[in-house]
């Protein structure tokens, strides 16, 4: 199977099981579940779960086990990005070329709908997969809490936070830092799950969670240097927002030609981490290339 | 020891805990932190840790055991406090004689000192007690499920929605159920998780659900009539705000009288199912009966 195709298989199973993890009504008001959905169906890379799932493969584990963690995962990315977009945060409108959901269902239910989808993530990786083994009851508690340091104040919650407050003050290390925070953590932590649920011991997991360091970092730099050659129409927001807002972005600190070699690099060092535990043998490599060499 | 005695020494342990818990600065960016401290810090009754720690006395267990769900909790009321007094929602400028998060920090840094205290709150109680005691970390998960499940869409969350969409329109039957959601769902869930933590067996943990089930509705009820009898300098927050609002009390459907009688009523209830799994010799009861004869 080509990359293609084996991104176009895992991207139709994820959308398939996000389909069936929302709670519905009436137990879920359907004022709410109408909210949640609306984010949560808007499509995307799903590159999250892809990443979760292509990491239990690549220690040898069935990916059915890590099937709710990347869900879970993807529930959390759906709600940053709503949060992101709310007036008091990036006040963007529009997103994956849909009115963003503050627009069509007002702040305080866009508010609302990212708390539950945050909340119904760790819900469904206590839930999921339903099991008495201990061995995989320890690995689901132990990704909760992966996922939600991550997920959390020295993570993305972090990270958001210092966008907000005080992004171009920066230095070069500072957004890097910054980055790592907003945009890694979750990136890593869906690698980790993946690796974590398919049982890979504690070399692949490490080795695994250093290429998906660099892959979070590649996937940044990319998004900078999409954001200023402003491919607007394939993005589906506004080109060259953050650059015009005074944002500190890698083409601007680097220029574009290094920023894309330095996205290059990270590949080089993800390969490396991965050789070492002998995973280069997977789809993870595969995955990295991508996210150097999309367009969107 | 009185039940005041006791409540202040279980307040004054919570307290110290909670100081403990928080991601501290560098790791969590200062202007976050400090955020989110100023809204756990800011006192009030600390009912659902307390709960949560009694529960887990009641069956015999340690208290110990249940503190990180017992604080993970008071994380999740903060910061529902946090995100329902924003301006897109109850739009609340005072909670507990204090400036309500969002005038103080923005509206932006508060949203996202929301989203940092319900994140941690999982990573908690995936983290503590530390142990690898495979029954204990059954508990743990069990209790992750339990606590997300009640602050979700189908619990917290879906309350709030209804809250934020329609309460005008609820009948009596519609007011209970919102309110289930909205508040007793999450004091179900800090009995439940305390009786989980504690080692309670199945019978233990449904009778103080139920049990926790009637301290919910009495606590909303007795809510109600405290918003109407005006005591707003106790409250700390405007009385009358919710009949003003044209929300539906319980009050305003059955009359002051009516309320408090039901509210006894739920304590009999309590107790009937409390004595049927001879649990009846516990804290539990005294801490219905301040739910009902509390003044702020």
């Amino acid at each position: 199977m080509d990359l293609r195709a084996y991104l176009e298989a895992r991207r139709a199973e994820v959308e398939s099981a996000l389909e069936r993890v929302l709670p519905q009504p009436p137990d879920n008001p359907a004022v709410l579940a109408d909210a949640m959905r609306y984010s949560l169906t808007a499509g995307g890379k799903r590159l999250r779960p892809i990443l979760c799932l292509a990491s239990a493969e690549a220690v040898g584990g069935d990916r059915a086990m890590a099937m709710p963690a990347a869900c879970a995962i993807e529930l959390i990315h759906t709600y940053s990005l709503i949060h992101d977009d709310l007036p008091a945060m990036d006040d963007d409108t529009m997103r994956r070329g849909r009115p963003t959901l503050h627009v069509v269902a007002g702040e305080g239910m866009a508010i609302l709908a990212g708390d539950g989808l945050l909340t119904e993530a760790f819900a469904l990786m206590a839930r999921e997969p339903r099991t008495s083994d201990a061995a995989v009851v320890a690995r689901k508690l132990r990704v909760v809490g992966v996922v939600a340091t991550a997920a959390g104040a020295i993570g993305m919650v972090g990270g958001q936070a210092i966008d907000l407050s005080a992004p171009a003050t920066l230095d070069a290390d500072g957004v890097r830092v910054m980055h790592g925070k907003k945009t890694g953590a979750l990136i890593r932590a869906s690698a980790v799950s993946g690796a974590v649920m398919g049982g890979g011991d504690d070399d692949a997991v490490a080795a695994i969670d250093a290429a998906a360091a660099e892959f979070g970092l590649a996937f940044q730099i990319v998004d900078d240097v999409l954001d200023v050659e402003g491919a607007s129409a394939e993005l589906g927001k506004t080109a060259g927002k953050d650059a015009a807002a005074g944002k500190p972005t890698y083409p601007a600190l680097y220029g574009v030609e290094r920023s894309r070699a330095m996205a290059a690099e990270c590949l080089d060092r993800a390969t490396a981490a991965l050789e070492r535990a002998k995973l280069a043998d997977s789809r993870l490599l595969d995955i990295g290339r991508w996210i150097i060499t999309r367009s969107n």
